[in-house]
Parts: structure tokens; sequence; C-alpha cells
């Protein structure tokens, strides 16, 4: 029951991975450079070497589940959306789907359910997510979106929101609290095919993520 | 039984318009300004003005099949090929589910197939498409597909092949090829769910897209 992360090395990857660990939950990181081993190792966090642009089908041997947080970020070229976002995302899709894999865990955006509405910089980028999403819907394999507001540096308070106005109109949420929601849906595996909105506020995540 | 055409002012685009045009084969162009009208009047061509990143519904009354033609093009801006030739493909995928036209005929890329293995520069390019395609096999709309190969300013020939074996090995169409074999695919109404590659051969086009 190991649970492969795509995109360990990011800022939510590496919550992640360090709360798994400590909580005993079976995960591999996959990382693109053998230099991002070490952060892993001196944690005794499972690493497996692949690149998202080129053949990562051996990152997914003893695997059943995949944790999707890779991302090129908003603040990055449009070409690595379209080729991490959007084209590497829909890759892992149809490998989960080939391999018979129990679930496919996307870290999705609010925004990306409606690209238009978002302010006009970042609309590619919740156009690549939002396609993303779509492709998982119609690949056949169990799946689940989280879609994070605005991510924030915030502390953890695993308290969160599953709608705006339940949050009060804020529309943020801490990459700590994210990496805590993950952590909750990776291990509920009886959730499947849902997606869930995700902001600070007050409820606690297995009780908002139900 | 009027087909809209998403992205009529674009070179495939205005070849296409006119054969229909000089065919009787009625089109609605559509075009993102005013100032484009003025091309298309001269030629007797129906048009309405819409923009592919606004609202673009309105353009759809009345037509019961989609032709999208629509591309910023591999060497435009990867933003614009997100916003456009992915966002705006499947925005148009969804209005013609929604409003339940007859059939949505997309112009792709031989490349889209397998984006991985283009040329470094057209990949994000071609993951666009790819999952442009993808969005449209499955959004229940009846569909057709065609793939032209490198484009060319080649005059028509009306000879096709279907394949790059039959195509001697060559990889290259002309966009006024792809033109004919558009008139052909938008009469051709019992043709659905069904996709062709596009080369320069020598078969005659409605016997290579049957």
């Amino acid at each position: 029951m190991t649970t492969l992360v795509i995109g360990a090395n990011g800022q939510i990857g590496r919550q992640f991975c360090e709360l798994a660990e400590a909580a005993g939950v079976p995960i591999r990181a996959m990382v693109r450079r053998e230099e991002q081993h070490a952060w892993f190792e001196e944690r005794g966090i499972a690493t497996v070497v692949a690149d998202l642009e080129g053949d990562f089908r051996h990152a997914f041997a003893g695997c059943d589940q995949v944790l999707f947080t890779a991302g090129s970020g908003p603040h990055t070229g449009p070409d690595k959306t379209l080729l991490i976002d959007l084209y590497a995302a829909t890759r892992a899709v149809d490998l989960a789907s080939e391999l018979g894999l129990a679930r496919f865990v996307m870290v999705s955006a609010l925004r990306a359910e409606d690209p238009q509405a978002a302010p006009e910089k970042l609309r590619p980028y919740m156009a690549a997510k939002f396609a993303a999403d779509a492709y998982l819907r119609g690949a056949g394999v169990p799946y689940l979106i989280l879609k994070p507001g605005r991510l924030t540096d915030a502390p953890a308070t695993c308290r969160v929101a599953t709608s705006r106005e339940e949050a009060g109109g804020e529309n943020t949420v801490s990459r700590a609290n994210v990496a805590h929601a993950l952590l909750h849906l990776v291990q509920a595996r009886a959730l499947v095919d849902r997606e869930f909105h995700l902001l600070d506020g007050e409820r606690a995540i297995p009780e908002a993520l139900a």
C-alpha cells in the first residue's frame, strides 16, 4: 500500500513526505535529480529518481496509489506548465490506468474549475490544471481531486473549510494545511471519485474531507 | 446544416471558407475583430464576431456543426497555446455538447498523438493539442479529428495520404490540401468518431478519408 509521490521535492510535496514518514504511511518520493535524494534520505524517506519529461514508468513499481503534486507553478514559463502540469499529469494518469492502480490523488487548484474567472496572469496555468483534472476524471482510474485556494506559507492549523462561504470569504490555505489534508486523503482509501475545495477554516480535516 | 468555423481567419480557415463558399456549403465564419469582417464580406461569406477568450456562445446560434481550426500556432507564446489551442477548444466542445450539435470537427496535428516524440520546441504545443483531442473524445459529442503533418504553403493537389508509409516517408501536407480535406469532412456527415492522419500523397480525398 505504497503511495508514489510525484512532485515530492515541491513545497507541498516535502511537507507531505515529512508528515507521511512521521505517521508511518508508506510512501516513495519521486525526485528528478540524484542531488535531491539527500534531503529525503536524511529523513529516512524512500526515493526513486525519475524524470516527468522522460520515462518514469519504473517509479510506479510496487506502488498502488499516486499522489500528483508536481507543478511548475504559476510563476514559471507556460511551456513548462504545458509539459509538467498538463502533459506529465496525463502521462501519470495513463500509467496509473494501465498498471491498475487503486487511486490517483491529484492536487489541483480552486481556480482550475473556471480559468476565465481567474486573474489574467493565472489563466494559462488554470487552463492546464482544468484540462489535467478533466483527463483524470475520464480515465477510469479511481480518483480524488483536491483544489486548494491561494497558497500561503502560514503554519499548519489542521483546521480547514471546503467552501469560500465557510471560510468567511477568505480564499487562502496554507501549504502546511494542504499537506495535512493530503495525509488524510492518502489514508482515507474509501474516498474515491470525489473532489474537494480546500481553504483555511475551522473544521478538523477528517470531518471536512469525509 | 450550417457549420460554425472557429478560427476562420487563420491560414487554413480562410482557404476552407473560400472553398466552402464556392461549393455552396453553408458556413458561418467566426472572427475576433470587426476589422476581420471585410475579407469575408467581399467573398459573400457570413460572419459572426466573437472572442474565444470571452463569451462566444452566441456564435453557435443556428449552427449544427463546428469546425475548430483556431490556433495560436506553434510559434506564438505558450500562454496563448494554453488559452486558445487548449482551453478555448474545451469550451467550444462544452458548448457543442450542451447545445446538442451534430458533430465537432477538430483540426489537430499528427504529432499531438505523442508530444514527447516531437522536436523539443514543438512539445508544449503538441501537449495542448493532445489534451484538447482527449477532451473532445470524452465529451460525448460526435467528432472527427484531422491530424495534418507539417504544414506547407504548397498549392492544392487534392491528393493525400493517411500514413507516413503511404506518403513515401514524407511528413508534410499543404494547408491547401488540409482545406480541401476539411471541405470533404464537413460534408461527409456520416463520418463520426473517427481520426485521420493527413499528408500530401496520391489518393483522392474522398477515397482516403472514407
